[in-house]
């Protein structure tokens, strides 16, 4: 080979690798939440390591969710002294379905909502014990720094990793749907409270003249919590390990992409920000066949179909009388059914019921015999079972789970029942034959179906595209508004109001004044001149 | 061919002829917007013909700008007594260069700004006069309806489109920059005026104190043109053709989709709506070669480099002491210049400065010779100098061409100078010398041409999919929020807030004269003791 074709070959070399680094291989280090939202996490580590990316997860010692190192991504493992336990759920639990059957009073509601918010200022409590640890340990902290990552992408449900982002100067990304001022939106984007429903409000956005007050006591509740309980622990480790200057609430606000888990087949329209983007449905791939046992319990439910059941990864145990009018239900359809079910086995069992620990729920909801999926109404249930067009019958408990199902409820595509009373004049039988039989329920769903998968790129390679913009310009500051900054009064123009009206008040007074002067000079020459 | 293989390949070729009805062959009404506006429509028009759509474009028969029947789209022509005069603008700018001058007193910027008012209002009233002789025409409405549209595509900027779509009950989609009541955003997102610039109102997203104040002054302008001297109008229509509960402001707010011609590179990051779509830069594509003569009057500039020169559609002449001083600046330079002028030719041209009468802009601006572009500031104009990277000195005139080319100066990227002062001082020249042989110039624009062609659609094929999914799926309501039909104290929780500051008032009272009765019990039961 000639010297200059050589050459040429060599730069030709060089300008591939360069491209290769600028399009991949970038290091991103996340910091993730445990239970379901860790399982959404490993979705976007998994789709990052794929295109070539090196993938740092930090954990616990104690993790109750997060693997060791896996083929996709290595862990960065921070020993505690304490860690979260997932099984604070339960009694909490059995306080709602007392009350929802009317066994408890006003002061056990008054208790539960204290319950709930002692629970989550324990959660972040120990993330910020977590956090502590991990600033304090300076070998960390050093490997985390010589690492030279390329971004952080976070959870903002809890605060820690946004600390590590900002300790590291790294372009910051969040996949969120909930932080602690409640949704995601919440902090970013104006949010009117006369059509945006607070979670947990279970509103839509269409609301009466008490709903929308019901709204704004919601979103004092939302914000007490946050200012009073929460914000001030992460201000504290922004006071013990940065400067003075940096305030927690600057840092949350200031990230550079939000990765959204919702889309606006499953919201109500509202306004966004240029910054985020949205990936609902991310998650959903077409069903793939199932293991040969489920796939002949399935056909042989021939022309009747299936019905599955699940409550989610939190609630292991359902009271024995529910479990038990529920399985007598099931147990009179003509239909299959596959139910996730932990605990006693319930005695009205019918033989057209089959219990499992697990189930391959993706695959169950997109095979063509599946009729109706009965949810709890989990973010990832709700979007799946949207994807697959399947209708629902939501037996919501806590958190968002029944916001979620409202917003099928709202689209004619699934009807909500209140788990506690399910035990009473066949509520939960004649709720199932109805989603079933009246065709509206399924004829819905599948609309919405369409239009969740009629995008021009599907969410998690759209979701994708973006962090790699991110790492490829070093942040996206030009997607991002700074209005954060501003004191709340400039923020809401209540300064310009105010001078705007004082100066109208004076203009008036003066012209009045000048009026009234005139009328006087007027009276006193007609006076004289009479 | 046995019968039922002739029956599958009957089958199988129904579907493909359906899917491709589904997916292509739509008709589409356009009701576009004169002059530059057009040139845009046209853009979009060219490209959803090329995907196999029919297209019709609604004109009057003293139509200015747009063309007869052309190979991609067919005219329905409304006769109408009185059009447009595109001559307005000349009269305009002589006020404008009077008062930056100062050769007028504040009377003049008064009496230019009803000029201003008096033009808007009647280009909307020769707009209404069309729509009326158009909704007065039953053949013309009937050829409409029979020819049963898909969709209505319309530039907001005027109404008459919105009316139309109302009339034909069709889904309604906006090529929007403009509306009534200023920048598209205005009517749909929320819009804090505290970070949120008027347009015309010279500020960027970063304003203090005084700033803000002129910001809100100048939302009372605009609200005031709209809804005493524009609106009106085109409820006047909708009272006189439809019936007397459609309000023209619920028409407006009410489209499917509203493509917006601009993108965060471009405009200050700001709140949006789902049912938006960016659309900056659409009409930006890489350069094609030059004519022959122009080519070599670029190739032999050298390494110095050639600017260009446009101030756009409208402006067809300068007073000439403002042609002289520029064409003199021009003449000392190295550089060699393509200025797209009319009318006299100055007498201090030099050898460097060719005059033309038009020029192929995109393509000289995507030259690697082009060196700068001194440039008026239309939207067009900006979008194509980010695409291609060439830094701009911005004489802006009027409308939002001072704010587009803020948002250039802003980013470093642009200088902006005030037309009617360009002959003081050596002014242009310096300007044009920094712009030249500041690095930082070249550098930011070219940093703004790498995030706008950072994208993981081309602008235009997003827009186009979204168009086509509103026609598949006959409007695109869960993007949009119906918020805007409520009244505006609610809207803006006016009343949720005085019931709440009533109830936290009379509450506040209660407990008090509840104390001040103990208190006087006490101060009895005291008294007695005593």
């Amino acid at each position: 080979m000639p010297p200059n074709r050589y050459a040429t070959s060599l730069l030709l070399l060089s300008i591939v690798l360069l491209s290769w680094r600028i399009c991949h291989g970038r290091k991103i280090l996340i910091f993730p939440l445990e239970g379901s939202h860790w399982v959404n996490m490993d979705i976007v580590v998994k789709a990052l390591h794929s295109r070539g990316h090196s993938v740092d997860v930090v954990r616990t010692d104690k993790s109750w969710y997060i693997k060791e190192d896996s083929p996709h991504y290595k862990t960065i493992t921070v020993p505690v002294t304490e860690a979260f336990n997932p099984d604070f759920i339960n009694p909490i639990l059995k306080k709602v379905i007392d009350i929802e059957r009317g066994e408890s009073s006003v002061w056990s509601f008054a208790s539960l909502q204290a319950e709930m918010f002692s629970a989550m200022f324990n959660v972040h409590r120990i993330m910020c014990k977590m956090a502590t640890d991990m600033f304090e340990d300076k070998d960390l902290m050093k490997t985390l720094k010589d690492r030279k990552y390329d971004l952080v992408l976070t959870d903002p449900a809890w605060g820690a990793g946004i600390l590590l982002a900002h300790a590291l100067k790294l372009p910051l990304v969040y996949n969120v749907r909930w932080i602690t001022s409640g949704e995601g939106h919440m902090a970013i984007a104006p949010s009117p409270l006369s059509y945006i429903p607070l979670t947990g409000s279970g509103l839509s956005d269409k609301m009466t003249f008490i709903q929308r007050v019901k709204n704004h006591l919601f979103s004092i509740i939302w914000l007490a919590q946050d200012v009073l309980l929460i914000r001030p622990q992460y201000q504290a480790l922004c006071d013990q390990f940065f400067s003075s200057e940096v305030r927690y609430i600057d840092l949350l606000h200031g990230a550079d992409l939000w990765l959204m888990r919702v889309d606006f087949v499953f919201e109500f329209p509202r306004p966004t920000m240029p910054n985020v983007v949205y990936m609902g449905g991310f998650q959903c791939k077409p069903a793939e066949p199932l293991p040969e046992h489920l796939e002949e319990f399935v056909q042989s439910s021939g022309e009747h179909g299936v019905i599955i059941m699940s409550l989610g990864t939190f609630v292991s145990q359902l009271p024995a009388d529910i479990s038990n009018e529920m399985a007598a239900a099931f147990a009179k359809l003509p239909q299959k059914v596959i139910w996730r079910h932990k605990g006693v086995r319930p005695a009205t069992l019918g033989n057209n019921t089959l219990l499992v620990d697990w189930m391959p729920q993706k695959d169950l909801l997109g095979h063509p015999k599946i009729k109706l999926f009965v949810a709890h109404g989990g973010t990832n249930g709700v979007q799946e079972a949207i994807y697959h067009g399947v209708p629902v019958v939501g037996l919501p408990l806590f958190f968002d789970q029944y916001d979620n199902l409202l917003r099928l409820q709202e689209r004619g595509a699934a009807k909500i029942l209140t788990l506690a009373t399910v035990d009473k004049d066949n509520i939960f039988l004649n709720a199932i034959q109805e989603v079933l039989h009246e065709p509206s329920y399924r004829r819905n769903m599948q609309r919405l179906s369409r239009l969740h998968r009629d995008q021009p790129m599907k969410p998690l390679d759209n979701a994708l595209f973006w962090v790699e913009f991110v790492m490829r310009h070093k942040g996206a500051a030009h997607l991002r508004t700074e209005s954060y900054k501003m004191p709340w009064y400039s923020y809401h123009s209540v300064d310009v109001m105010l001078f705007l009206l004082t100066t109208a008040v004076v203009a008036l007074l003066f012209v009045a004044g000048l009026l009234w002067s005139c009328f006087r000079l007027g009276c006193k020459r007609k006076v004289k001149l009479d």
